[in-house]
């Protein structure tokens, strides 16, 4: 929960790298803050509701090309474009009108968002041709039931579908977390409980917590937990928690239903070094250990976004949106051919379908808590305005998100996602020559990636302990690493799952797992006893594409179109390189690991479905898992020359150490995408060397 | 071969990332080019060899911070300092008097470094203190006799071993590779057969190919193969082999003891599309597609090199020195603790002990290829002169090799390694508040590291295929991918072994797997099923610590103090967190994999010991692999609370694809080693965040 993840799409090896970098700060609750009151007074009501502990203003308000743009006008330009302002007022206006709303209190849209024509239109539209029809897909709840809508803004036709329950509910609406951690206060045992625990009200801050799926006490109502921390003497009141105190709540009558306290033995961390805030640290503390550096491009960045969302970066466009359940959304990436000069169409779509956390403590105030952020927070909803020069460097560009509160007004979170290039110092390629072939050359080539990002702290334990010689088996108690005095770590592992949909040169893909396997040479063939070969094997249905990556049994995994070839004959192709490998080892049938299903391989493969884009199923809160990928999947579906979806999931294993208290320093894991056999030759061959002429002229800053 | 390596020592999150950029162009050749004519005509008597090919000089000479350092008067000024100019000629007048070299010709010197002093004396060595004794490690040849010679600058002692030339030979000189490749043509049937596959004298280029070791035919004598390719109508010959024509050499006496052409039916591949300079790309061809971007620090980089060698940087101290073998040595590196302010010892020592790289073709003209880099070549000999601005960027300091040529005089090898910091935009740590707790906070930390820079081509076959469809049963007959018409991409493997001297707050350490398991709970214990467990295993002897990494037996790897804890109790340590994780596959008793048998773990842990830095052996040239790491950790000698050595292999599989053509795009691979439990919290907590006003302020260069 803490880590801030690398996503990258690695288009070529010169690497245009889109790259979500996604802080769901453990707070699994992140409401648009303070610097956003401009964006809540001008759309949402719900921003204005006064929150129970007084806001400081915030010093510094987010610098960025967008902030200031008023969204009150946007109008869409590509039939991909997410709902503007406008458009999700007109569904608002729409629906309230509806019969299913008018009459019926209470009801609450838990998301409004573009619903996207079929890949067929959207692959024939272009630009200059009129926009094709807008509809809008809404999740609502009305008197407790889930309902799908679909609203098409010209003819104003709702269709409307209702829900099974039983498969789990819509992700939270930030309505439902800001009021999920008041409703205690409105309970006298928990109120004398906090006394009791030596916590002031006027202290306290509690935090909601989705509560996962665990038999039967969990069914037919939405429900969380909650646990409160100490903010007094510090920021950090992460570090400060009432160990072993749960609240469970029903979250629609925002009832208490049960108070459990098994911590009352288990003292409240200190405040003394958890503050992380550089005015916090003393003078004396302070390192100042590293001159100003910085990236710069006096003439300015090299891509450019058309129409708001239209990305053209070196010989690179993708389309780009901000969503509230995914954080962010790559659509139609195309590349020109070096060769051909054609637009090469290589992936439809891509984003974060789906983030497991579980933790591994079995005990009572932790064993529930095994996170699946986009179905249940969502990515974008808990996405923090990005701070400019600092989460993104100074060439960034900032986009911002609209999204709907949960009456269907429509609000602003500004920089959400930035947009920059990115250079580190490395090379694309080189090459020196030797004197022996009479030519002093030396050739080589810089590295630039164009990343997008997108706006942890970790979430930790009380115990009783304060040192180690305290414990006479470690590892049978804590579940993780003394942090620091009553502050235990605890371990806990990161899945991230990609929905992949390549179209490599068309829709219809074939997937090839390439593998690599020993080849022992016979008696008198050669003085070598063995080789390695490259087998290639076409995947024909799903079951034949559920990867478990195997270190001693190694392959590369390719996605080519069968019907194009290249000039020798190869398939083209991309393939995807595994970054972060762990895999899950819990029980499959542990009822954390059966909802997080899909993280069951590393790899999968499935026929296109438009209703198979989020790996946890749709309705993620409370699920039994019915609905996962892993489901899909076994229907064993043919995906040999389909249109065909690629699902990666990147894994790791966290031990935490004391290097991550107060909070840790960032970690970080990453995928590639690259081309196989894609282009006639290196796509990059013809990019010029850094010359010093074309190098910046720089000078300290005036006031430095 | 062909691959840029990204070998980080991540010494804290933050990073500072000392980052050995290996090229050895494949080419296993790699004299000091035309920019070096200075300091060859300067020190080095083989530079002025007239070179059978007439040379062009290089259009733009290097430019370094360093290059114009007049390397005659550098004297040492640590005890780890390499040989300077001065102290080579003084070992070179020592031994030509002395009665081996004075009464026998022909002698050559391969190697002349620094003898280091014993360890203990170097820990207690501080600066001030006068220099310790200065001793020379010499190995040398004399009348086909292998001797390893020391020494003493002072007492002019010289103390001789001499070694059982079966357990292998020293790396080539430069000498012996330049004079392989000449020497071919001496002979009449060689250049009948060149002519007779169509091609002029004139436009032949060819490599000196180490050929490992394949029995009794290749023992008791130097050997070495040459395969040959036409420069006509390109720079990138490698593209134009003349396929199966191979030439087994005496290196000693320069007979050509046999020729083999294999080939007569394979045409040579077409100069079409090879070359890779710039110049050469039609202007249209040509992609200007990046604005100009670059590393600006207007207040000069946050490092300084005191005496040449001694690295300081933010809390962080090490001594770097350029090796005609590693390529890079990085030796006591130390951190200032953040909170208790004493230096800190980390690792004694660390380089890259060898590099082995298999090609995966068992046929006559392709099996032998399995390079064993550092103890065939040398890094260090192969390192060309570093482009600055796109070997390194801008912000880059330069530092010079001094080594000696085969007769004992010194050359210079100037740009070798670079330094410099890097700041890609990305985070340190971040974390942003939401409004539940009154405050509005937003906190980031940005990321920078240290980077250390060293300085491919793919080595490609002819094939008369020119199109796949001709081919029926493509893997049986290819070994690789069809790259272009008639030349063929062959598959090969990577390992890159570095020796890890680690010293955690001191020289004894122990090395602990901290295993991760699946724990399951016992009914009615928890509503959970399973949870992960960490169980921490100590190793006591070198077979506890042969590592095979498991994705589904997870681990973690630490190096510990067992003797320093935490204030709450833990051990101090630091952990190997693996990056490229392929493994061998080949067969065991294979002949390359006895040599390279230190791949057959990723991970060993030995008890330091002087001896033993070269996980191939001392002597790795036609090596029969009885001197290995492998057969050293066999031993199974403790390693408890010891001096102790990790040994990290990283590895990847290559298969060729037509984007490798002609010129390899960079690949880079890298491993961690972090702090766990070291420090006491986050190192880098106090670091301040970036602010406008600290920034440069830059103009587009006035050229531009």
């Amino acid at each position: 929960m803490e880590s801030r993840h690398y996503i990258r799409f690695l288009f070529f090896f010169v690497g245009i790298a889109t790259l979500l970098a996604i802080t769901w700060n453990n707070l699994p609750y992140a409401p648009p803050d303070a610097t956003e009151d401009f964006d809540c007074t001008t759309y949402s009501s719900w921003c204005t509701s006064k929150n129970r502990f007084q806001s400081k203003p915030l010093k510094e308000p987010a610098k960025s090309t967008s902030h200031h743009h008023d969204h009150a006008s946007d109008t869409p330009h590509h039939p991909l474009d997410p709902l503007t302002v406008k458009e999700i007022n007109r569904v608002r206006t729409i629906l309230t009108s509806h019969e299913l709303f008018k009459n019926s209190f209470p009801y609450a849209f838990h998301s409004i968002t573009l619903q996207e024509p079929k890949k067929s239109l959207v692959l024939n539209w272009n630009k200059g041709d009129s926009l094709l029809p807008r509809k809008a897909s809404v999740v609502a709840r009305v008197q407790n039931i889930s309902y799908v809508l679909a609203v098409d803004l010209t003819t104003e036709e709702v269709t409307v579908h209702e829900t099974d329950s039983s498969s789990g509910y819509p992700a939270m609406t930030i309505e439902d977390m800001t009021s999920s951690t008041w409703a205690p206060l409105a309970d006298e045992e928990f109120n004398r409980t906090i006394l009791e625990r030596g916590v002031d009200l006027k202290d306290l801050a509690c935090l909601p917590i989705s509560l996962g799926w665990y038999g039967e006490k969990e069914e037919n109502r939405r429900l969380i937990k909650v646990q409160c921390y100490s903010m007094k003497d510090t920021a950090n009141f992460y570090m400060r928690p009432i160990e072993g105190l749960t609240i469970l709540l029903d979250m629609d009558t925002k009832e208490v239903l049960e108070i459990t306290d098994k911590g009352k033995n288990i003292p409240i961390p200190k405040a003394v070094n958890t503050d992380y805030r550089y005015s916090a640290q003393g003078l004396h503390q302070r390192m100042k250990l590293i001159n100003p550096i910085s990236l710069e491009q006096p003439e300015g960045p090299s891509f450019v976004i058309e129409d708001e969302h239209l990305v053209k970066w070196a010989n690179w466009e993708f389309h780009l949106k901000p969503d509230p359940r995914a954080g962010a959304i790559v659509s139609q990436a195309r590349v020109r051919d070096p060769d051909s000069g054609e637009i090469r169409n290589v992936m439809y779509k891509g984003f974060t379908s789906e983030l497991f956390v579980p933790y591994m403590d079995p005990t009572d105030a932790w064993y529930f808590k095994t996170y699946m952020d986009a179905g249940e927070y969502g990515f974008g909803l808990q996405a923090m305005p990005l701070d400019p020069l600092n989460d993104c460097p100074r060439n960034a560009h900032y986009m911002d998100g609209v999204f709907p509160a949960a009456d269907g007004t429509p609000y602003v979170r500004s920089n959400m996602i930035c947009i920059f290039e990115s250079y580190a110092g490395d090379i694309g390629w080189r090459h020196a020559e030797s004197p022996i072939t009479g030519m002093g050359i030396k050739e080589v080539r810089p590295k630039v990636t164009l990343v997008v990002g997108l706006s942890g702290i970790l979430m930790v334990k009380g115990t009783a302990y304060e040192n180690m010689n305290q414990i006479s088996n470690q590892a049978e108690n804590l579940f993780g690493t003394l942090l620091s005095e009553n502050v235990i770590g605890v371990i806990h592992d990161h899945f991230i799952t990609f929905y992949l949909d390549m179209d490599i040169d068309g829709s219809d893909n074939s997937f090839v797992k390439v593998n690599i396997k020993r080849q022992e040479t016979s008696p008198g063939e050669s003085p070598r006893r063995s080789y390695l070969k490259a087998d290639r094997n076409v995947a024909k249905t799903e079951k034949d594409a559920q990867i478990k990556l195997k270190l001693y049994d190694p392959a590369e995994f390719h996605v080519i179109n069968p019907t194009k070839k290249t000039r020798v004959g190869n398939p083209v192709g991309y393939k995807v390189v595994p970054g972060g490998t762990a895999a899950s080892l819990l029980d499959r049938e542990d009822p954390p690991q059966k909802r997080g299903a899909f993280t069951n391989n590393q790899i999968w493969v499935t026929p296109y479905n438009e209703s198979e884009q989020w790996a946890g199923g749709l309705f993620v809160y409370q699920s039994k898992g019915e609905d996962t990928l892993a489901v899909w999947s076994d229907r064993d579906r043919s995906i040999e020359n389909k249109d065909i979806v690629l699902w990666y999931t990147l894994g790791f294993h966290h031990i935490p150490c004391q290097e991550d208290f107060p909070i840790m320093p960032t970690v970080s894991s990453s995928f590639d995408l690259k081309p196989v056999n894609f282009f006639e030759s290196n796509p990059i061959l013809r990019i010029p060397p850094n010359v010093e002429k074309d190098l910046p002229v720089c000078k300290a800053a005036a006031s430095a």
